[in-house]
């Protein structure tokens, strides 16, 4: 493959179209139809080789996450993805290196119906920065703003199981394959989202950690959150380890991609009936209450302080 | 500054809103009203520093850069620009950059009421991709494989100043102002794009070089070109170089992000007028033929062999 148009081409051929994508890969840009009484949702997110995953990571699974953790969000916001592009720096074009790439973005994509539209190959480390659109009913988007005192606070699936992976990696020390795996190839909750519209309040996807993302539900929202630790769901895995390192990883571990939503007490059943009809599990983990920030209790009730609260850049 | 939360809160808090955004920068994606009987236009553009602009580039005019090539994108589909998205790569967080990144990036946005509505800030190398999008009455859109036999070809603006700027600074020369500002601050051709709808065939922006963008409308349309060398427009710094560089320059050098194209031979009262209602100046350079490629003629009507066909990224 000698050079960028060869890249596009040889992209293009892989690619499945939607009858919504009038014009796809291989202009200036896409042309689009958008069904009316639906809004537009867009998310962008960069996966930097090193920062977002560790470069010993399988280039299928590189390919994967980068379409993942931008599904999550249209995820939170109860959006049925549909379209992507993708922005691509490599140090060097290789077909072998793109095919395993696209061996795991395209079938994430394919899971989901999402095709992808447009994007650029350029040369420079390696960065992968992916913009996904949806679609939500109108004013029906799901969102951080809206969060109540006296909602329940929810979370899909289990957590710590990628900050564990994380951990072990950096460290040199063998992690399990489950673990990695979460890492790797995180699950958007596209289906609980979309169950979730209607019924949650406030929601996010836990991407930097459960109290940093459960934070800005309660920033944007101007309320407080209690979490009970013993409530974390945890993987197997995860379960054997002891409490104070399995709380730091569920509560302020990176990349779970669950969503984490509020939604009034009194529709406990509801929740657990739209979850089941996502085939995904949930957990009740705490409660929004007046003021401010999150707080986290131990077993027996006391205050619990975090080592660290979220994973930021530049922090 | 100290992290990503607060570069975020930054950059929310100087962007303007438009009425259609329902949701913008803050939540896990945007949320935006698509108008009824329009088609919705997508593109995405990487810079990568010392890749798509030299190092020493002003900030202000890296910010101003990455959108315009973008809306560039948009201006060559027709499209009206509306929405972006912002993915940023800093190998360290710095207000004063990111202000001065602004300065340039948002000045283009307010010319042509684009909303950021949402976007990523990463650590790593320097790189910004840019996602725009945009809006055509549907089925307006103008596109690469349109171009007939017996169409004119034309090109907006000027061509050639930002290749030979480059390749002043590369080469450790003096470069005009002139030349620099066409590189570092190019002008995309929104109105121009809009008045072309409903007249031109084909149609691209000259980012590759001339005869590399038009050689795509000749593949996609599978068509060829003929282009007179000496009816290529030059600014008058560039009118003072000797032909066979000025011709390279403007036949093969990139970054120019004037648009190129073909519109029947009857119409050539038209082009004239459509492009005065946008205040853009137009020469008509060639023809398309049948048969395959561009190529170009000298003032003999000699053919004339390129030193090269354009920029490509791995080629």
């Amino acid at each position: 493959m000698s050079g960028e148009f060869d890249l596009i081409t040889h992209i293009r051929s892989r690619v499945a179209l939607r009858p919504d994508v009038v014009l796809g890969i291989g202009d200036d840009a896409a042309v689009i139809d958008v069904p009316g009484g639906q809004q537009l949702v867009v998310t962008t997110d960069t996966l930097n080789a090193g920062v977002h995953f560790p470069r010993d990571t399988p280039v299928e699974a590189i390919g994967w996450k980068s379409l993942a953790v931008n599904l999550s969000d249209l995820a939170s916001m109860g959006a049925q993805p549909a379209w992507c592009t993708l922005a691509l720096s490599l140090p060097e074009s290789s077909q072998a290196w793109l095919d395993a790439f696209l061996d795991g973005f395209l079938a994430l994509a394919a899971q989901h119906q999402v095709c992808l539209v447009g994007g650029d190959t350029t040369r420079g480390p390696l960065s992968i920065s992916v913009t996904a659109m949806g679609l939500v009913d109108s004013g029906g988007a799901l969102r951080r703003d809206a969060a109540c005192v006296g909602d329940d606070v929810w979370v899909t699936g289990t957590l710590g199981d990628a900050s564990a992976a994380l951990e072990a990696i950096v460290g040199g020390r063998e992690t399990s394959a489950v673990m990695r795996d979460r890492l790797d190839r995180p699950t958007p909750r596209i289906a609980a989202g979309l169950r979730l519209r209607g019924l949650a309040h406030g929601c996010v996807d836990v991407s930097d950690g459960l109290f940093a993302d459960l934070g800005h539900i309660c920033s944007r929202s101007g309320v407080g959150a209690e979490i009970e630790l013993s409530q974390l769901p945890a993987s197997s895995a995860l379960a054997g380890f002891d409490h104070a390192l399995r709380w730091r990883h569920q509560a302020t571990g990176g990349d779970d991609y669950e969503l984490c939503f509020t939604v009034p007490a009194a529709l406990r059943a509801e929740v657990r009936q739209a979850l089941d009809l996502a085939e995904t599990g949930v957990t009740r983990i705490g409660r929004i209450v007046a003021g401010q920030g999150v707080r986290a209790l131990e077993p027996d009730g006391s205050p619990w302080q975090p080592q660290r609260s979220g994973y930021q850049h530049f922090a």
